[in-house]
């Protein structure tokens, strides 16, 4: 069992100490690194609707440790722990319907639940290192499928775009489409990074620009809408985007605006690469159209910073995710395979690393 | 000549008085209504460059109004208005370097200067009414041509997208393509109108929201990158959009993020109409990568409301428009033709309407 630790290590995004939930407050990033001590499952299914921990493993291990969270709660109140898991599972399953790793780590708890509370607990704790060990396997996997068609086709540098936030701030550490634009920049690849602002709430600007400035990544912010010229121009090498659930046919569902990049891509000829552990990919789903597209409050449209900047008497829409269909996504790289889509069903291709 | 009035009438976005340009700061939309007296050049080319006048059409009037400006202000200083005149077309042709519609205003009263100063003031102030004509005329024929497809296929009411702003306050009244919108909304065709918020500057949440409410016209505002999700799941069933300048082979420069929309409009087998007045059409110009693209400050992209949102440290790109190639766009309808694109260069088809 771990030692309570009164710190989050500067590099997790999320992390247990044994008794509560450390996690970096992602709503203040980039002006302020706050660390939240959550210490009931009320306050973590908070923080995860207001997007203080947010990105999809990272709610996949916030899933499961949310579980252990409930189960030390039941312990100290004298409370069935496996009584106390299984509402915790239900409010926190309700906070984002469209993210499957949400699910799978909750569920992931629950299962080890019928080895007892300690192996419960021990199983969330271990999704922490599980995570990281699979976002290293992920960039590496990616950084070498990209620079081998690099090599193929004699390119030396790339400027690489991604959409919102799929790096560390997604996950615990490295991430995965920043992960891979790390590895390939570690490897002398990356003239630049685009990182595309993605309203309404800016994860690109706040998240993924501080990420690639810290990563001293040569960055530049564009607005979303701005990346399909760029793309059309040829002035984009290579797009890389994360992803919250894929459905078993390879169609992709991620942030709003990462459609637009992908049909840009198609246009130009350009690779579009998803990264993903394994846990995204839905097997039930049969194909893209299935995936709940989770509709957020019309507030983070119409108003920004608390300013009303639309008409009044005017209402908005806001889907938090689109779908990319399987034909418009040059290859999957997860922990275990790299998966060639446009083929229809997900093929099982030889694992590339071992998670 | 003119007598000098001391307001703008309601509906219009800018006048001229006789002696002063008129015209509503569109930068205090929509919360505040505001006229600008414009009695310089510098003060006009300061509000085109800051964007309280704005809009393809509206650059037309306020560019050959502008030139007015300084043969009055000449006049009144004994100065020679030929001169003058000369000296404010290069300090307006500057503020906007991909604005067709700003040049041909110049230069049609330069053209006009011709015949003496009193001539080319007349010539100025006639652009105003020879624009509402024309749009007019662009409604028209774009609703006529719209509703014509729609009876064809059974369908009896639209939800309609646009971009950006190309509506009243786009040139002096009606609009182009909120022109068409508002004329498809008079023969009850329009369930809905969605309203692209076009980030950076959000004309579309300020202004294209605001005019819809006005018109009574059912409104949703969204993020620029919903956009492709929401037509790609059928939600949409026509897209209409301004232009800032469209090449001989009928590529078309639009706000940025146009290029995305007509991608998406492709994708999904939506039409994709472009509504903009003949001027806008450039016959020097061969192609879309031969347009000028405007690169505004990082500032726009950076900070929102003077706070900034993008970690420290990292730049932004702010193209302001971007290319749709002729392939993607259905029909462009200006006041006198209607163009079916995609067979290269623009045909000369019979007139729809005379302006």
């Amino acid at each position: 069992m771990t030692t309570p630790r009164s710190s989050l290590a500067r590099s997790r995004t999320i992390d247990w100490d044994g008794a509560d939930i450390l996690a970096l407050d992602q709503t203040l990033l980039p002006h302020e690194e706050k660390v939240l001590r959550l210490h009931e499952v009320d306050a973590l299914a908070e923080a995860i609707r207001s997007l203080r921990i947010r990105g999809a493993m990272g709610l996949g291990v916030a899933g499961g440790l949310g579980l252990a969270l409930a189960i030390r709660r039941a312990q100290e109140a004298g409370r069935d722990p496996v009584d106390a898991a299984g509402e915790a599972a239900v409010v926190l399953a309700a906070t984002r319907p469209t993210a499957a790793n949400l699910f799978w780590g909750i569920e992931h708890v629950q299962n080890a639940l019928a080895g007892g509370p300690e192996a419960a607990v021990a199983a969330a704790a271990a999704l922490v290192d599980r995570d990281i060990a699979a976002n290293r396997a992920i960039a590496e996997a990616g950084a070498a499928f990209v620079s081998d068609e690099l090599l193929r086709d004699g390119v030396e540098q790339l400027v690489v775009m991604t959409h919102c936030n799929a790096g560390a701030l997604a996950g615990v550490e490295v991430g995965t489409a920043l992960g891979v634009v790390g590895a390939l920049h570690e490897r002398g690849l990356v003239r630049e990074a685009i990182a595309c602002e993605t309203r309404p709430l800016l994860q690109g600007a706040r998240l993924t620009a501080w990420e690639l400035a810290r990563l001293h990544i040569p960055c530049s912010l564009v607005v979303d809408s701005a990346a399909a010229g760029l793309i059309a121009r040829g002035e984009v090498g290579l797009i890389v985007v994360g992803a919250d659930r894929i459905a078993a046919n390879g169609d992709v569902a991620n942030k709003v605006g990462t459609l637009s990049h992908a049909l840009a891509a198609q246009h130009a000829g350009v690779p579009f690469i998803v990264a993903a552990p394994e846990a995204t990919i839905d097997p039930e789903c049969p194909s893209g159209d299935q995936i709940p597209i989770e509709e957020r409050s019309e507030e983070e449209v119409l108003s920004f910073g608390g300013i009303r900047v639309a008409a009044e008497g005017v209402h908005a829409r806001n889907p938090a995710f689109d779908v990319t269909p399987a034909s418009l996504v040059t290859a999957i790289v997860t922990e275990r395979r790299l998966i060639m889509t446009g083929a229809g069903e997900l093929p099982v291709q030889p694992a590339v690393a071992e998670a």
